[in-house]
């Protein structure tokens, strides 16, 4: 017999099946139990009668077992309309276990993983397989897949760039180096320059890859490994930018509803709001925030938390948006690279998106004037000869180009409002853990 | 009026067209005057008259244009059925140099880029908008492209998983270490024990990451960064897995040539041979090289270089097919997570793929008992302990499972017959260089 598939057998009822899954919970009444198989699609519910009953009482959690069973619809008032597989059930006919689990450290049984952090992480290779955990990073993969879909329908070539670096290239000191044969050398902060020297090969192009930050501090919103998604267009305007920008957040968001709907509204994530994204200037929306407010803050440099979420709200209540669109940042508060407004070069063609309170995605239009890049190097107390293969591209013919990134993890943790970003990392690097937390790790090596 | 790209203009003779890109190269004949525009398409024929002509005259090869004018058909005579803008041209109207290059540092118009390795990589930020060299980077995005589609289509869910370890997990010493915050932390040799881990949660997996190596030696076909592709299949059996891993290595070739055809004939690549892929053991593929050559390495413990070349053309005589699979190398010779064979455990389940005389893909059924696993960790002279978390996923209910890998920049090689793994590698990490070489860097800090 062929294996089935839990999701699929409601369309199979009155046939005989053969299952292969983990079991994820056993409740035993005596000459009636039942449990709960889990496989790749999803998870059903088994019934089994007498002799099978006592078999299924003997059951662990994470048990890997092979059902084969009967699928019968089930009566009306035992439907169970929260999961996709709650109309029917299997009567199980015979049981094989194929690999018996170790006790669990914890119950993994309910429909939530009500664990704290450290022990959410300790045992992360178990833990994960909690549906209220594994679906984070359903959402996770529905996001790289709408990115990539994004970036190829704008005709952008996938590029795979280094993350070896031979010098902090974006300055900072928060950078991580390596013992490269002998020579030092750094983890890249991001794919950045790598992918502007590409805009001269291919004109526009996307990359997706690992970004490194020695964060000397511990937040809930840092990490010190995490994925990012890169795009990069040459030939482009500030105006056009903006526009590539919202057309791939919102693809993005779309295909996270497309193919995680389910799981989305299962947790109580209010429906996407994506009309026309709003865009304002940082002055334009200070102000805004002082007329809704009162809160005075026009003479920031920046955003303040607070900022963010109120004129989200103000976006929701007057755009049916999710999103916002930010311009015109300080230039002194951007990285080297960004352009400076020609009109107004205290402020600079930058932009973040800003979505449900909180900035997912930031870019800008480049400089793409050699001698005025390099003048900005020098400016920012950089050396240019830390820069030479990066300015090489500008020098033979760079057009006007622009960009913009986001980050993975934190734009899974702010669809999802997760609280801390270490959820929405399969294994998350921060100060005090590698896997296992550094404690551990010494206490062994004693 | 609004850009059009190269590509598009045989459908557009007639028009008067706005075009933006680089110029490729400048033939100048007093009164008339020519150059080829190079854009994200592809390259097109300008044509100048008089007083446009001498305009033409002083463009440098990189500058980048635009330009206003007219598409015309070419005479019969003068079509270039080479290139797919080879029967029109473009009358030029205007012409504006947006951004003006500097010298070119050597011939950058030819048809081949004629340089040496290190020239090659030292301007790299250049060379790679030749199209010689850029058209293999198109490859290279077709590959990813496709390997991807092929693990969608196997409901393979998309991973991120981390490059930095606390140990060097697969064993060997050739490991970058990284100053982590005081501690001392890797860069990860695969995502291996990562998919792995992955199985209990989504049964089917891929990741696309960097594998980084240590190699203290310099030679054609390692590099110090790479890109993998990774799969791993949970409730699998060995011929399952070689069934799989063949349609996933088929799937990515098709997807070549299906997008880079052109490129695949102008460069003189065979069409490629997919008929079903032969499967041997090592012993067997030994006795029929004896067979076919005479060369005797019956009980040798891996397939010599000449050994695969012969064993490649023995497939392609008599299967039609540009690969071969090799299966069961001897236990000793294979990393420490492959399982035996359990009717001979001196040989394992393990596979590599061999595509035109040179191994493309590796992987086997994987020891899936965690006591075993545990006990053959021990027998490797390695410690239980810096598995913790690893292990943790094989005592908590762990299926049968196997898996493969493809390097992406191997691959690339093969298929385009480079002659060394640099040339697929957009900014190559070796021994003896980080962009620039480290005798350069040395001498700047001096």
């Amino acid at each position: 017999m062929n294996r089935s598939l839990s999701l699929d057998l409601t369309k199979k009822i009155g046939e005989e099946v053969l299952l292969k899954g983990w079991v994820e919970r056993v409740r035993s009444h005596g000459k009636i139990a039942f449990f709960d198989l889990r496989d790749m699609s999803e998870t059903v519910q088994i019934a089994a009668f007498d002799d099978l009953a006592l078999k299924v009482a003997g059951l662990g959690v994470q048990d890997v077992v092979e059902v084969e069973g009967l699928v019968k619809a089930r009566e009306e008032r035992y439907i169970n309309k929260e999961v996709p597989t709650g109309s029917i059930e299997v009567e199980l006919k015979s049981l094989k276990v194929i690999v018996k689990s170790q006790e669990m450290p914890f119950d993994m049984g309910g429909k939530d993983l009500d664990l704290q952090l450290p022990t959410l992480l300790d045992y992360r290779a178990l833990t994960l397989r909690h549906s209220k955990v594994r679906e984070i990073f359903l959402i996770q993969s529905a996001l790289l897949s709408g990115f990539r879909k994004a970036a190829e329908s704008l005709s952008c070539v996938e590029l795979s760039v280094p993350t070896i670096a031979a010098s902090a290239t974006e300055g900072g000191a928060e950078v991580f180096d390596i013992n490269y044969y002998g020579h030092r050398a750094y983890l890249t902060q991001s794919p950045q320059l790598y992918k502007q020297m590409m805009i001269p090969v291919f004109e526009r192009v996307f990359t997706i890859s690992h970004a490194y930050r020695a964060e000397p501090s511990v937040t809930t919103r840092h990490l010190s490994e995490s994925t990012q998604m890169d795009c990069e267009f040459g030939f482009v305007d500030f105006q056009m930018l903006l526009d590539l920008l919202e057309e791939v957040v919102i693809k993005m968001l779309k295909e996270v509803e497309a193919t995680c709907g389910d799981i989305l509204k299962a947790r109580g994530v209010e429906k996407l709001l994506l009309g026309k994204t709003p865009r304002l200037t940082l002055r334009e929306s200070q102000k805004i925030i002082y007329k809704e407010t009162g809160r005075d803050n026009r003479k920031e440099k920046d955003l303040t938390p607070q900022d963010e979420i109120d004129i989200c709200e103000w976006a929701k209540k007057n755009h049916n948006s999710d999103l916002v669109t930010i311009t015109h940042f300080p230039t002194a508060k951007r990285a080297f690279y960004t352009m400076p407004d020609p009109n107004d070069p205290e402020y600079s063609l930058s932009y973040d998106v800003l979505f449900r309170g909180v900035e997912i995605s930031s870019g800008s239009q480049r400089i793409s004037d050699y001698n005025e890049l390099v003048q900005t190097i020098k400016n920012r107390g950089m050396n240019p000869k830390n820069f030479e293969l990066y300015l090489q591209a500008f020098k033979y013919g760079m057009p006007p180009e622009g960009g913009f990134s986001f980050g993975l993890e934190r734009m899974t943790m702010h669809i999802l409002n997760l609280a801390n970003v270490r959820e929405a990392s399969l294994f998350p690097r921060d100060m005090e853990r590698v896997d296992e937390r550094f404690s551990q790790i010494e206490e062994k090596e004693v």
